[in-house]
């Protein structure tokens, strides 16, 4: 196999995804190559449609087809509720929950001193502005437990004090977890957050 | 996230690679919408140009761009030698050593009883045909050190015998390994084979 051949091109492409190394690269490409009737030329079809396609909302920050997504589209979703998330990850698992009718606002990371990210690196002066123009009576901030998640919810909950209520998602044991593999930092919150059984 | 938007298509498409499953998949997907022109549209063109172009050689199985691969094209590898691999990804893996510069025959398994898979499943009657028309002196076994692999080894070193001379690759402790962490049979393997210091 010499290094100019259109095989050599892909393993060496699929080797920087997040995930993937040269060893699973190669892998995948012989994979596809076997199927390639049935999977390489499908994904082929499909990255160039999402490539042409895929864009950011102007508003939130999720991804989709269109500027404005549908979830910011959606009449149904003005619910006066915003879920404030770090990345678009985190909106798609609470979209799989299929528990909030809500919209959204995608931060795009969390504010870091050590990686210089400020609030104007994050989607915040857009989060305040939203909330008078989409009647937002509750931001609900569904950050990640992580230092710079906690961080980055508590400068919010700051900035929005008082024109808005601001609530975040409970911590505690997840369903179907089991104490003894959980950190200190889950046990703790959970203990300090019982309720009457 | 509808599920008929190509973003949701390709998420689809690419948990049905190996190793990857929906998290991980979604989690590329993101990644490539977020770098759409350095990586996605890049990956759609190279896997645009393997599904047109990647064929297996007729003549030892390898995965190229042409009818005959450019090692069983190459007049400087008609050495006489032929290593015989299960796969592709172990032809690669003697190529990356840069020690052979003989040819290959890639088997496309190995037998298996339980499978079903019989010598005719694989590339064994293709490999017999070549030892005359190429002038092989010596095939070279390179299977896995795996039950079947083996299997399969001793049934062509059988179907061979005679006919050429028949190697296989050494067994023994890897370069670096600890001892501690090779299974039994490899420092077995490694001991009956062991040499004067
Ligand atoms: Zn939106
Ligand atoms: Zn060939």
């Amino acid at each position: 196999m010499s290094r100019n051949d259109p095989i050599a091109a892909l393993i060496d492409l699929m080797a920087r995804l997040p995930g993937l190394g040269p060893r699973s690269a190669r892998r995948v490409v012989l994979h596809l190559i076997r199927k390639r009737g049935a999977l390489l030329q499908p994904l082929a079809d499909a990255m160039q449609a999402v490539a042409r396609s895929a864009r950011e909302c102007l508003n939130c920050g999720n991804v989709g087809t269109s500027d404005i997504c549908e979830i910011c589209e959606s009449e149904a979703r003005a619910t006066g509720l915003l879920c404030v998330v770090e990345d678009v990850a985190d909106l798609w698992a609470m979209e799989r929950s299929g528990v909030f009718r809500g919209r959204y606002h995608v931060l795009g990371g969390t504010l870091s001193a050590l990686d210089g990210v400020g609030p104007d690196d994050l989607r915040i002066p857009q989060l305040k502005s939203r909330l008078a123009s989409e009647g937002i009576t509750e931001v609900i901030l569904a950050l990640n437990a992580t230092i710079d998640g906690q961080t980055t919810a508590h400068y919010i909950a700051d900035e929005l004090g008082g024109a808005v209520s601001v609530t975040s998602l409970a911590q505690g044991v997840p369903i179907g977890g089991e104490l003894d593999y959980l950190d200190d930092g889950t046990i703790t919150a959970a203990l300090n957050a019982r309720k009457a059984f």
